[in-house]
C-alpha cells in the first residue's frame, strides 16, 4: 500500500508515530515560513505542516509547488495540533512531513472540489468524475450502497434468492419502447434490452423458486422528461402461494427495517387507501400524507346556494391551508395566479380566511354565511387561523389541480421535510384504462395483472370497471413500488391479452413461452417492484434521483462525459447488415 | 399465505396439527383402498395420505385424479409416519388430508421433474422453468445466491463501495465485439453495452472511491464457443494506492473466505508462478495444480544422444504419469492416437515405463540406457510404477500439447476432483502480444495496463519484451480472474495508445474522457476483475457455466425458451431510423 493510515485515521493516540499517507490536496495555506496542506481521501482529511525549520529543505521547497488536486505522499510524524478542530475526526493531529513525492501533478480543476461548488450542471456532467470528488455526492453513492446492502441482506434472511434474469430478451411492443441490440449472429433479428425482467419473475415461480429477487437494470427508450433514466435500477421481488396481504406486509416489513437500519426511523404500520380514496382524498394515486391538507367535498354544502360558480360544476372540493389566514392579499393572489397557469390550468380559487376570531373573510361572502363556512372548515378540517382554497370544475380535473396547489403550498410552506417520512399502501386500482386515442384498453398495471375474483364477471360485461389486486407503495409522495398479484390460469391470460386487443398470433409471438409455462403447473403468485434510484434519493432526504446515480444520463438520453451514444463505424454496421436512414427519406 | 408451512418444514413434533400446504404433486402411488401423494416445493417434500376411509369420500375420489405437476392445496393433520424416511426432513411424519383444492392443474411435463430426467438437452433448455424445478439444477442457483451474498458481504465489510456503472455507454471498436443499442432520440448513433466497466471504475478511483465493487453483466458478441455466453457477469473490483501484491493479498484473502464459508475447505497461501513458469512447467497459463505431473525438459539430457527425432528439434518435455508403467500396449496407443488427432496435433510419443523393479522400458531403449532414462525419471518427478510421455518439437507447440494431453490424462484418471481445490496466482504476463495477422501489437491484457518500471525502457526498444503489472487468478485450471495495476500518467496512456496503432484521433474520440480524467489528479490504482459463472460453477464442482445460469442462451446466442432474437416490426425500425439488410447485398 502506498499508505500506513487513510486520511481519517489518525488522531492524538498516533502522536509520534511515523506514518505514510497519500491522497489528493484540498487546500494549501503559505505563511511564508509555515505551509500547511490539506491532504484528502474519501475517509477524511488531515493537515500536513511543512516547516522551513523542522522539515528538510528540498522537501519545504516542494511543498510551496504544491496545487490543488495533486495527487501526492507523504512520509512524517503525527504530531498534536496547538489549535484542534472538533469536527474532523482528524483534527486533532497534524503530521510534521519529512518526506513528500507527488505522485501525479494536476491541472487545475474546472470547478472547485469543496461541498459547494461554482460548477454548473452541465459542467460537472461532463466532468462528473470530479464531481464526484465532492463529499456530498460521494456521500450519497455510498448511502446507497449501504441502502442496497441491508436490502440484499434482508431479503436474503426472508429466504428470497437473487437469480440474475438476462438482459438480452425478447422485444414486446405492447407498453413502453423497448431498447434493441442487433444481432450480428441472427443476421435481420434483434434482441431487446428487459424494461423489467417480469416474465422472469413469473417463470421462476413456475419453476418453484419460491421468493425472489434482484437488483437489476432496466431500459425503457421514452421521451425523457426532467430527472428520468433510460436506464433505471429496481428492487425486483416475486412470491409464490402468496395473496395480496402476504406481500404488502413482506414490503412493509422491509421498508420499517430500512427507515430504521440507515435513517433510525421507527415507522409503524402503513396506512392503506383505495386508489378511489386516494384520488378523493389527495387528487393525486402516490399521497403526500406528512402534512395533512386532505380534500373536503364541498358539493351538499356549497352547491345550490345561489353561487352559478359552483351549482353548475360536477365538484366543488376545497383544502385547508394551515396558518395560512394571515396571508396577505398579494399572496393569496399569487396562488390564484399560480393555479391558472397552463401546466395547473385551472380557472380560479376561491378563498376563506378562518380568522382566530372565529369570524371568517371569504371571496365568497355574498353567497355563504358564517354557518355555511364552518360547514366547510369542518368538511376540510380548517382551524382558526387557517385559510381554505377551493376549486370548481370537472371532478378529475379539478382534482388533479387541487393536488398540485396542495403540493406546491407544502413546498413553499416547508411541509414535505426531507428527514420526515410517511409511507402509504395505494390499492384497488382498476385493471385497465380505456385509451381515447387508439380506441383500446392498456393494462393499468401490466398485462399480467389479476383482476379482483369478485370483478372478474366485469371483464365481459363491463371491464374498465373491474378493479386489480394491484398495489402501490407510496413514500413522502414518490410512488416507490408497485406490484400486483399476476394471473396463473392460461384462460384468464389469454382472455387479458384479447381485452387488450392482442390477435391469438401476437399473443403467442410474443408471450407463447409464458402461455406455455402456464399450462404446466404454475402456482398462484404475486410480487412487486420497487424503484431503487427514487427509494434510495427519498431515503437520502431528496428527490432528485441524478444525486444519486454516479453516471447518469442528462435529460436527451446523453452520458456527456463519454459522448454516447456515438455514430458506429461502417464496418461494424456491415457486420451487423444494418444501414441507418436519415429520418427524411422514410 | 396459501400454506401453514412449507413442504420442508413438518416433523413429528407438529403431530396431530391441522396444517395447509401447497405444492406440485411429485408423486402418486394408488393402492386402491389408499393413495399417497408426495407434495414438492423448494424447500423439500411432504408426504399426503388420502385414505378411503380415513378421508371425506369426495377429498379422496379427487386425490385419484391427480398427476405429476399438479398444483394443489391442502388441509389435512400431521400424523407419525410408520416406515419413516430418515433422508427426508419431513420424512418422519405423513399428512392425513382432509381437504383439498387444484390450485392448477398441469398437463402431463414434457420430461421428468427428477433428479435425473428423461429430457434431453434442447428439449429442457426449451422449458427451462421445468429444468429449473429439479432440484439440481434449483440448488445449482441456490448456490449462487450463496456465493454472491458471501461476496458482496466480504468486499462491503472491507471498505469495498458497490457502484452502478451504466450499461448503455460508447462503443470502443478495439478488442472484442460490441453489442450495440440504436438510439431513437439521437437518430444515426448507437450506445454499446460494456464488455467490462473498466473505464468507469478507473474513474471512480480518480474520483476518490478508494475502493469499489460491483457485480455486473457485461456482454461480449463474440461467435460462440461451446459454453460461453454472450451476456455473463463479473466481480468487478478496483483499489486506490495499491501496488500488486495488496490486490492479491486482498483477493486472496476474499477466495480463501469463500472456500470457507462455502465449502468448509481451508485453503493456505496460492502459490505464486510468472507467466513464463506456467508455459514452462505446465504448458498453459491457467494450470491445474492439484495432481502434479509439471513438465521436465529434457533437452539437455535427451538431445545430442543420437536420437535423431530429439535432436533436430527446439524442445524435448515429459511429464509422468502416475502409476502408468502398469498400462498395456493398446491404452498406450490410444493416449498416442489422441495427440496425433488434429485438435492436439502432436506427431507422436515417445513413452517410458518406470517399472517397479527399477527397470525401464521404453519405445527408445535403443539410443538411450537406464542410467539416461533414470535421469528423466528424476526431471519429470516419475518415481517407479509411472510412465513417461515425451514430446519434442517447437517449443509452444510441443508445451501446448502435452498441456492438452496432461488434461485429458488428469480428466480420464480422475485426478481433476470436484471437491478439492487449489488457486494459484500468475504474474508477470508480457504486457503486449503480436498479431501477425494485422501486423500491429495487441494489448494482452487491456490498454490500461502498466508495464513494469523496470521494463518501461523496453517500450521504446523492443516492447514485445516488456512485462506488465498483470495478474491472473487460477483455480483448478480454470482462469476465473484477472486484473492489473493500471497506467494513471497520461503521456504513458497516450505511448500505449500509440504502440497498440491508435491515431490521435482515435484515442481522443474513444477514449477522450479518460485521457482528460489522468490530468486532473489521477490516482495509482489497480484492480481485479472475476468471472463469476465460472467461479460459482468451479466452487459447485462443475466446469460447465450454464448450469449455473437460471436462462442461459445456446451455442448460437439464442434463447430457444422466448426464441430471441427476434424480427422487429417495421415501425419499431422506423423510428429507430434503421434498415436491416441481406448480407448479400453489401
Amino acid at each position: 500500500m502506498l499508505r500506513t493510515h487513510h486520511c481519517g485515521a489518525l488522531n492524538e493516540k498516533h502522536s509520534n508515530e511515523e506514518v505514510t499517507l497519500s491522497g489528493w490536496v484540498q487546500k494549501v495555506r503559505n505563511k511564508g515560513f509555515i505551509v500547511w496542506v490539506d491532504i484528502r481521501d474519501r475517509y477524511g482529511v488531515t493537515q500536513l505542516v511543512f516547516d522551513e525549520e523542522r522539515s528538510p529543505e528540498w522537501v519545504f521547497k516542494k511543498s510551496l509547488e504544491l496545487g490543488r488536486e495533486d495527487v501526492i505522499q507523504i512520509r512524517g510524524k503525527v504530531i498534536e495540533r496547538e489549535s484542534k478542530n472538533p469536527k474532523m475526526s482528524s483534527g486533532g493531529i497534524e503530521i510534521l512531513v519529512g518526506d513528500l513525492k507527488v505522485l501525479n501533478a494536476a491541472k487545475t480543476p474546472p470547478f472547485t472540489i469543496e461541498n459547494e461548488t461554482d460548477g454548473g450542471d452541465e459542467l460537472r456532467m461532463q466532468y462528473r468524475y470530479l464531481d464526484l470528488r465532492r463529499s456530498p455526492v460521494r456521500e450519497n453513492l455510498i448511502f446507497r450502497h449501504k441502502v442496497t446492502m441491508a436490502v440484499r441482506n434482508f431479503l436474503s434472511q426472508a429466504d428470497f434468492i437473487d437469480v440474475e434474469t438476462p438482459y438480452l430478451i425478447k422485444s414486446t411492443p405492447e407498453g413502453a419502447r423497448d431498447f434493441v441490440v442487433p444481432s450480428r449472429m441472427n443476421s435481420g433479428q434483434f434482441y431487446a434490452l428487459p424494461q423489467s425482467p417480469q416474465t422472469f419473475k413469473q417463470l421462476l415461480m413456475i419453476a418453484g423458486f419460491d421468493k425472489y429477487f434482484q437488483i437489476v437494470k432496466c431500459f425503457r427508450d421514452e421521451d425523457l422528461r426532467a430527472d428520468r433514466q433510460p436506464e433505471f435500477t429496481q428492487i425486483d421481488c416475486e412470491m409464490t402461494f402468496v395473496e395480496q396481504e402476504d406481500i404488502l406486509f413482506q414490503f412493509e416489513a422491509m421498508i420499517q427495517h430500512l427507515l430504521k437500519k440507515i435513517k433510525g426511523v421507527e415507522l409503524g404500520a402503513f396506512p392503506r387507501m383505495t386508489f378511489t380514496e386516494a384520488i378523493q382524498q389527495y387528487g393525486n394515486d402516490k399521497p403526500d400524507i406528512r402534512f395533512g391538507m386532505a380534500f373536503g367535498e364541498l358539493n351538499e354544502l356549497a352547491q345550490n346556494k345561489g353561487f352559478n360558480v359552483f351549482d353548475s360544476q360536477e365538484l366543488v372540493v376545497g383544502i385547508a391551508v394551515p396558518g395560512g389566514a394571515s396571508m396577505s392579499r398579494k399572496e393569496i393572489d399569487a396562488w390564484i395566479d399560480l393555479v391558472k397557469q397552463p401546466q395547473i390550468g385551472a380557472t380560479g380559487l376561491v378563498w376563506v380566511k378562518c380568522n382566530e376570531d372565529g369570524s371568517y373573510k371569504s371571496t365568497v361572502d355574498k353567497f355563504f354565511g358564517a354557518d355555511d363556512l364552518t360547514q366547510w372548515a369542518e368538511a376540510t378540517g380548517a382551524r382558526a387561523g387557517d385559510l381554505i382554497f377551493v376549486m370548481a370544475g370537472a371532478a378529475h380535473a379539478t382534482r388533479k389541480q387541487l393536488s398540485a396547489l396542495r403540493m406546491e403550498i407544502a413546498e413553499q410552506m416547508g411541509l414535505r421535510k426531507a428527514d420526515e417520512f410517511a409511507a402509504v399502501w395505494v390499492t384497488d386500482f382498476p385493471l385497465l384504462e380505456w385509451d381515447e386515442d387508439n380506441q383500446r384498453y392498456h393494462a393499468m398495471h401490466h398485462p399480467f395483472t389479476a383482476p379482483k375474483k369478485e370483478d372478474m364477471g366485469l371483464l365481459d360485461s363491463d371491464p374498465v370497471k373491474a378493479k386489480a389486486n394491484a398495489y402501490d407503495l407510496v413514500l413522502n409522495g414518490n410512488e416507490i413500488g408497485g406490484g400486483s398479484i399476476r394471473i396463473h390460469d392460461k384462460s384468464l391470460q389469454e382472455k387479458m391479452f384479447n381485452l387488450l386487443g392482442f390477435s391469438e398470433q401476437e399473443a403467442k409471438d410474443q408471450f407463447g413461452f409464458l402461455m406455455d409455462a402456464l399450462q404446466f403447473g404454475a402456482p398462484p403468485h404475486g410480487g412487486i417492484a420497487l424503484g431503487l434510484d427514487r427509494l434510495v434519493a427519498i431515503l437520502g432526504g431528496s428527490e432528485i434521483i441524478r444525486d444519486f446515480i454516479a453516471f447518469p444520463k442528462n435529460n436527451g438520453g446523453r452520458d456527456v462525459m463519454i459522448d454516447a451514444p456515438a455514430a458506429l463505424t461502417l464496418e461494424q454496421l456491415e457486420e451487423l447488415s444494418l444501414k441507418t436512414l436519415n429520418k427524411k427519406t422514410f
